[in-house]
């Protein structure tokens, strides 16, 4: 096989599997680089896949089952040599939600063998749908979710996953996926049945001692000799610290005895070994619920993730394939629905992680799960001593760089429409949840958008003095003529705004008897459909029988190649100009004054040009 | 009280009660007028009265019952002078649907009760819907249904309706809202019971007879010397003549004794007398499924009266507020709901002969309610005998100017979106009843919609020779600048297509090393939203970082105004120019090149124009 055929043989193969791409260049410097930060990531991956599988309401294992095949698959099939899949902490959350609404049992509540159930079946179907959506190349699909959602969005979930963390961080038992939910169960707690001091402690010391080192450790370190990144990456190391001496602590103290009077919640027994493969055997009752969160689930995922490569793969200069990305992570998620996982996604935390410590490939993530299995093979016995409040502690310092309050000022300050957009999003899912709150946002930016797009802006335009230029009358010195209106339209017609158009173009000739000539300049008019043909065909005519020549420039070649299907150039009153300076010249007292001739030359050219 | 203090006094209340404004103007001749027209549409309003409430599956009298409350309410708060409410075909196909949904009792079966409450608690609610979107001046909302969307809706319900009326006509029991229900319901008809021969009889022969007259009654009637307005309103009555004849054929023959041989459905036994005035007693299960029905109905019914009264007033130059429309179409509705009737709307053919007739103001349609009020009283003994299979075939001939399938070539001409959105709605409401049917069109329309905004044409442009003008170099012959590239984006800036814009510019600037400028013509972007932003502040950051200085050029006043509001400007590698020939002239090779202090100028410019 030449050199040549085998390029242009594994370019095709790496269409499918990015590896293949990868992998024939993968030497010794690139093996160290991603197996360094494999090590980091997954002393970090520990404890965050423990949190977030009880934040899920899952057993702590799940977590670690979630971090293992799922991050060989990315590996395979990702395009990102830095995305760190794994459990989230939004997806952990949203699957809580889902699983309560698909088994009627919360979230918060001891987790059932059919909650796991129901977890393994979600991130089944959220992966076959990522996979068909990347199969029908639809990743365009995402960005109907505009990033004033996905801020808001982002800022009430941190909001809500501290809140739940409250419980588990003071003892107490807190239920419910939104506040209302939340404020009530902590209103029907019993008498008597508090906030747990030891608990607290623990929790409230974890706390502040990952705190103080995300604030200060780095310049400690760094004052020790180490780099800025290295000194960074120590310090995301931290709650691997706090995992080890909580553990300890309750180990020492044996605080996990029933009987004890300072007992508190441990992450208890973790079965030693590997994940068994088979298919989920929760039965939905309610496909199309299932259906819905799932897509949710799905989707969200998606966006972060995509968003978290797109990032990473421009400072190194890569491209990231949204398409082939729908398909690694809707397989990593399948896999994780075969082997006893939950949703995952691409973690912010650790991807910035794995991208500092130098990951060269995808193959990091492979290492990564190698890691994980090891932990899970060799660290169960020890995992089971660990308090829940460290956990807790973990996931709300981890939160709180989700929440941008910032951000919906900032929104608000450039556009109204964006603010009461984030707004929205953001109440809508304290108050109701995550899933409505997403579905509130898309459906109120969309609604949004269509009405702006209903009520066009438009514009009596005139010349700017010695120049072809044409603008505002109301914001600019420019020429005009009583008997020719320029009106800009700046909206492409269509038939929510079709009606609107004949009004605003009455309207316009009523107040002007002296009008002669109507110039429609239609430069931001980017589609005439089917509605807004009909208007513009009763405006021609009303204005024809008002005695007034309605006239079109500067309609762009799409439009007009529709235009010549219909009969509006044939009926239209008036002509079709190139410009609106030739219009203004034909037409205007200010013009040239060359009169019908010249007109129709500008349609011939027109024509020409177009065809 | 002075002349002018009465004139605004009578102005104001002309803004809330119509009847007001030309009430005092009222003299013999308009009185003289409205009644002739009362009088002919009253002959036409009858059998389409009885015909219309067998339809929606009601007793006979609740279609009289709904032409007479309702047509004085709107002859109080109506706009248009020439529009007549009552009992339409498709309103009434809508309600059988809605009847058949909330009482779970399918339309073509024997009227209950149940049946009766439902359709009036559907007339009450869709009137305050109405009401409440008049109030809240929602008018606009209706544009949401395109014009290819509702003429397939059209074209279809006139399908359903003529096949609902097959087994009237020809004494076959069908059943179903839409065509596979009819099917099926026609395959499962026990074997022995088919057509019957008289009724399909007397029904065929009044479908001839009323197409007859419909082709060539007018130049019969013309040649007796007849003037061709008043002969196309004789033809207009024709079916009061196919109602006359044949029930007088029933009574001569007793068609109506169970025994006969010949026995047929009659209308039967209509009550003597005046609708009760009370509130419905039906007490709806499903309150959701009623309010979408209702809501359906009421912007059916809407969007063709409106259009409907547009369509006259412009005729003789008067305006419809759509507001105020909302307004009185929505009490004449609830009007019906009060008083034994049934939901309204303005029928397309009654209020064509209003007009024609020369109803002078809404007055004609109060005598109009006289009229059938006296019919009610005195012909129920006589409509008793009325053959059912009469009133099929004076749906099926008003009916079938409702189908146009013509339209569906005409739309896919002129554009496949349009034309897929018609056909969509034709066939789901063909296969799933008119519903479901409407809801698809708009889901469709604004699905497509979206999908073009958010793949957005832009086209590289070039100078036009000689001018100021720059257009698409695929399609004209123009000069370019291999330093310069100038993209012309053909959209709004939002959230859907922010990363298109941003895959775009980085292909482009990506097939082109040799770039040192590129400049975003601007003039066809009406809006950036807070997502379209950071993709202009990432694209800037890139270009930047690649040695290419990003501009902006004839950015719209509101756009800028909003840009103003961040930080973009501040941080634009390049400038923003006030014309795409200002970039040109400070930019290209062949422009002036009087360089940096010529491009801050036109920043100058820009910003003290606008400011």
């Amino acid at each position: 096989m030449s050199e040549q055929a085998r390029g242009a043989d594994s370019r095709t193969l790496a269409r499918w599997l990015p590896l293949a791409g990868w992998l024939e260049h993968y030497d010794r410097q690139s093996f160290g680089r991603d197996l360094l930060a494999a090590v980091i990531v997954s002393v970090m991956l520990v404890p965050q896949a423990l949190a977030y599988a009880l934040l899920a309401g899952l057993p702590a294992q799940v977590g670690l089952y979630a971090s293992m095949l799922p991050l060989v698959l990315y590996a395979l099939f990702g395009t990102s040599s830095t995305l760190a899949v794994g459990p989230v902490a939004i997806i952990s959350l949203m699957t809580a939600s889902a699983i309560a609404g698909m088994t009627g049992v919360d979230g918060a509540a001891l987790s059932t063998p059919e909650m796991l159930g129901a977890a393994l079946l979600l991130a089944l179907v959220s992966g076959a749908l990522l996979v068909t959506m990347g199969l029908l190349r639809l990743g365009a699909l995402v960005n109907f979710i505009s990033h004033p959602v996905i801020s808001g969005f982002m800022t009430a979930s941190g909001i809500l996953i501290i809140a739940s963390q409250l419980g588990p961080l003071s003892g107490l038992s807190l239920k419910g996926g939104n506040l209302i939910e939340m404020g009530q169960s902590l209103l029907a707690l019993p008498t008597g049945i508090g906030i747990h001091l030891p608990t607290l402690t623990i929790g409230l010391g974890c706390w502040a001692g990952l705190i103080l080192a995300r604030r200060h450790l780095k310049n400690g370190v760094m004052a020790l000799g180490l780099s800025e990144t290295t000194a960074g990456m120590c310090c995301k190391t931290t709650p691997i610290i706090a995992v080890i001496a909580s553990s300890l602590l309750a180990w020492g103290l044996n605080l996990g005895d029933q009987n004890a009077e300072h007992s508190m919640a441990l992450v208890g027994a973790v079965p030693a070994g590997l994940p068994v493969i088979s298919l989920p055997s929760f039965v939905s009752h309610d496909w199309s619920g299932l259906l819905m969160s799932a897509l949710l689930i799905s989707v969200v995922g998606f966006v972060e993730s995509l968003a978290l490569a797109q990032t990473l793969a421009a400072r190194r200069r890569q491209r990231i394939d949204p398409d082939k990305e729908l398909i690694a992570l809707g397989l990593s998620n399948m896999g994780a629905g075969v082997s006893g996982g939950m949703p995952v996604s691409g973690g912010l935390s650790r991807s910035v992680v794995n991208f500092d410590a130098g990951a060269a490939t995808p193959l990091a993530g492979a290492f990564t799960a190698l890691g994980i299995l090891l932990a899970s093979l060799l660290l169960t016995d020890w995992l089971a001593w660990l308090p829940r409040t460290t956990l807790a502690a973990i996931i709300i310092v981890a939160t709180t760089s989700l929440i941008d309050i910032a951000a919906i000022k900032r929104t608000f300050r450039y556009s109204r429409g964006d603010g009461t957009a984030l707004t929205i999003t953001l109440i809508v899912t304290l108050l109701h949840g995550v899933e409505s709150g997403i579905m509130a946002g898309v459906v109120i930016s969309l609604g949004l958008y269509l009405k702006r797009t209903s009520q066009p802006h438009s514009a009596l335009v005139g010349r700017v003095s010695g120049t072809e230029h044409f603008r505002n009358v109301e914001r600019h010195a420019v020429e005009t003529d009583p008997e020719l209106a320029i009106l800009r339209i700046d909206e492409s017609l269509y038939f929510a705004n079709a009606r609107y158009l004949e009004d605003t173009v009455l309207a316009l000739t009523a107040d002007r008897p002296s009008l002669r000539h109507l110039v429609l300049a239609c430069q931001a008019v980017n589609l005439i459909d089917a509605s807004a043909l009909e208007s513009l065909e009763v405006i021609n005519e009303r204005m024809t029988a008002a005695g007034v020549k309605l006239h079109l420039s500067e309609v762009k070649g799409p439009v007009m190649d529709r235009l010549k299907c219909s009969d509006l150039p044939e009926n239209l009153g008036g002509e079709i100009y190139l410009s609106t300076f030739d219009a203004w010249q034909a037409l205007s007292i200010h013009g040239s004054h060359c009169g019908q001739a010249c007109a129709r030359d500008g349609v011939s050219q027109t024509a020409a040009l177009n065809g």
